[in-house]
């Protein structure tokens, strides 16, 4: 579904040093270098209440979202919290992986509590901005080999191997590429994100190299599968 | 969506031993053991000819289909040769992981030969069966709590944390299991199917563990996650 330009987050621009965490180590191709993203969520601990200088729209499309004032946004209530922030559209899977991606890991319960909503909504608005950078024409998609490009932006270091195959999930099965959607593209940087996360954990030494068993392995991968949709 | 028994495949029933592969090792829950059907695109090594007694339906279907007389079937012409075998409404996702596990390992292509065709067409008379003996009101849907049946009785060893993961991807956010069109069960079942073959085959030895590089495990994954939909 195209994303309407006519809703676009109000909130403040990013600093400039925003979303650069590449990867200097060049010992293999992390998503994130550790000390970024990774680990943003122990930044805040778990929920609790808003980071001090938070946005007020920010605050404000929490607030209105959260119907059962549970301090807790789940999966309906952060959809609709997207929506009053300008990002209609988001599909039920993007939005389970991305409560999955950023709850709280001390929290049992798919949902986000106030400092996980702001962390989502600053990635989000990074991806954004990469989006319309990217879509030039202002259809409202982008082309799939601008992936590679928008990834190594957002400091995603893809192995070409595995961004070849990203991109070709996203062609019709005859080959052609099609253009994504906002969506999509979301949808594919969060599961590269998430799944680099997971591995990461399984690789504290960041040799580049991790032993699963097939217990773990399945665990980490099911959540970015099949899903309700 | 729902599937209508209306188009029923006319195929042969399968014979009662076909599908049940438990595992006899007990070491760990692979959902295949090792000789079963984790190896059986080697079975019949790549494309070329329909095996002996293929049922006159499934050549049939396949050739009706093969519409460039290519002697193999891409995405869109394995979907419509799937409709023909009365398997409608089966998702371009779905369909992209089902060739994507049937294909020949040899063919670079994303494409199926009469003898992979075959492969899929008596797994899914399989899935089929199992369905409808779940989907006892006939409505086309099965419950997502019944999935854990369906999968012990074809075979599928699954650890039941990983089958709570896979259930809760069916609830609609609240907790609330949702039911499954056949279309889910499939997709669902095949993710399984083809996650644990993937790890089996980094796995030799059936340890049930396999050390994985980054990149291998990444190229192992996205294949299932992410795709045009």
């Amino acid at each position: 579904m195209a994303y309407s330009n006519a809703h676009a987050p109000s909130a403040p621009e990013l600093p400039e040093s925003f979303g650069h965490q590449l990867n200097e180590e060049g010992r293999y191709s992390y998503a994130y270098p550790h000390g970024a993203s990774g680990q943003s969520n122990q930044k805040f601990g778990s929920s609790g209440m808003f980071p001090p200088e938070t946005h007020p729209d920010i605050v404000r499309s929490f607030e209105s979202a959260d119907r059962d004032r549970s301090g807790f946004l789940d999966e309906s209530e952060l959809r609709q919290a997207l929506s009053f922030s300008g990002y209609d559209g988001i599909s039920h899977r993007t939005i389970r992986v991305l409560v999955f991606i950023y709850k709280s890991p001390a929290d049992s319960l798919l949902r986000l509590g106030p400092k996980e909503y702001v962390e989502l909504w600053n990635c989000l608005a990074q991806w954004r901005a990469k989006f319309d950078r990217h879509d030039r024409d202002k259809s409202g998609t982008m082309s799939s080999l601008e992936l590679r490009d928008a990834f190594y932006q957002l400091g995603y270091m893809i192995p070409s191997s595995v961004l070849q195959l990203i991109i070709s999930n996203f062609d019709d099965g005859t080959g052609k590429t099609v253009d994504l959607c906002f969506d999509t593209f979301l949808e594919c940087g969060m599961i590269v994100k998430g799944l680099t996360e997971k591995f990461k954990e399984k690789d504290p030494g960041y040799t580049g190299y991790a032993t699963l068993s097939y217990d773990v392995f399945m665990s980490m991968v099911i959540p970015f599968v099949a899903s309700y949709d």
